[in-house]
């Protein structure tokens, strides 16, 4: 799995000293748009095509807690893509631990930019198609068999 | 359902104009603390108790946008309480439009405030139980019926 | 001084179990906009007119924390209005002890919605700059006199 | 000067597209905790030593705007210890461009972790003092000599 790291920052935790949940799907985001950067095309470039990729479904399970000076690794990945809708799975270890402590996944869509129109991208930009295609990676799917 | 009202913030929207996904899950702890203190006991008593209310699960639906101007209600219920765990659906409506923009469930559980150990408020508190208990309202069920 | 009150958000607190310094520009903000909506007209409206109110300078003396569980109220006026400047001055209180926890003064300044070129709400919009005057209250400068 | 460099992120950005006015006191204080990780000790070190440097002041303003896609550059010094009070000087930087976004200056005090009473480090940590006195540099004075 593709992997995205760094340390809890102050800002994050709350008053009972570790991560609020809610920074969970921020650092989520951080991982996928460093993810999109790496492996796909810039997030700012897909939103020059006059697409965007909002946010429908989440889904996630708290398993223990990230301190402040504590450094996390999510390991994440495309596991399904329908040509309109992108499915994440994230794994968020602590790396001083080995801990795992958030698991979670995403579903989002693309739209047109201007009026939030679903976008089957397989028609409108058969190249971001063909390499989103090329991305899908399912490890769960790969470890049942 | 009891509800939640406030105003969107300018701060809470993102580049797209609307609410970032992130503050939804900060939009629902915020009605769960005012259901808390108007239906059961305000958070800071609990915490005075030694028990804290760690979030372990959720799950969320995004269907439609909301921005800055818009008023939001949140619909919400205690639907299940296993006497560690409790179990809250959230609806969340424009209220300026009436459209359904945010369905989520999310999953909490009692432990001790000093070392996170979970607590079983029946045996513990068996006040609190109590009124937790009388709490539990399922309208998805009901329908059902 | 016209006042704005609501209690902390749990999400709002840091790791000391106080609000997060940050958030006081965020909560002067919600006063600010409640401000404008109330005495002045809502800020959608003053976007749709093609203008929009950019933050340009503040500064800020921490005083004392506010926790989860507190209520606070925010005094606070306009005191002094350039015609294309607006300088904003907040006193933050904890309504539980009393005790100010926060003073601090902001400057925003009229744009163009599209290009960010300065606006003189003056030759543009001059009800709304009649308005803004007549709202410019230095309570400060009163004392002193 | 002392720098710390990141992208700015998608959720850090509001309705106008450029990162929200708040968030820069979160990236200063990324900044200052990289800082003194790499020049003094870890923050959560300082912690366990039974002392934190709560935040006092800040002046700031707003040059120019940060946006999605732009990275940034901090650019900090320690420009005054007086043995309790800690007081920073930043340049935010956009890379890209080179245009100088935003100055700020923030005041910080070391108390007791407990009950929050001001800390001489100079008695309690000597140690502590001699190596923040050793890191006071002062840009803006020497370029007035």
């Amino acid at each position: 799995m593709w992997c995205y790291k760094r340390d809890v920052n102050y800002y994050e935790t709350d008053r009972m000293g570790v991560i609020h949940h809610s920074n969970y799907l921020r650092i989520l985001e951080e991982a996928r748009m460093a993810w999109m950067e790496e492996n796909l095309i810039p997030y700012p470039e897909i939103e020059r095509m006059g697409i965007i990729v909002p946010f429908t479904e989440s889904r996630a399970t708290f398993l223990s807690f990230l301190r402040f000076g504590d450094t996390f690794r999510v390991d994440m990945e495309l596991y399904k893509f329908t040509g309109v809708r992108m499915h994440f799975r994230y794994l968020v270890y602590n790396e001083n631990t080995g801990e795992l402590c958030h698991k979670a996944e995403t579903v989002h869509y693309t739209t047109t930019r201007e009026d939030y129109k679903p976008v089957s991208v397989k028609r409108s930009h058969p190249e971001l198609f063909e390499r989103l295609k090329a991305l899908v990676h399912d490890s769960r799917a790969e470890e049942k068999e």
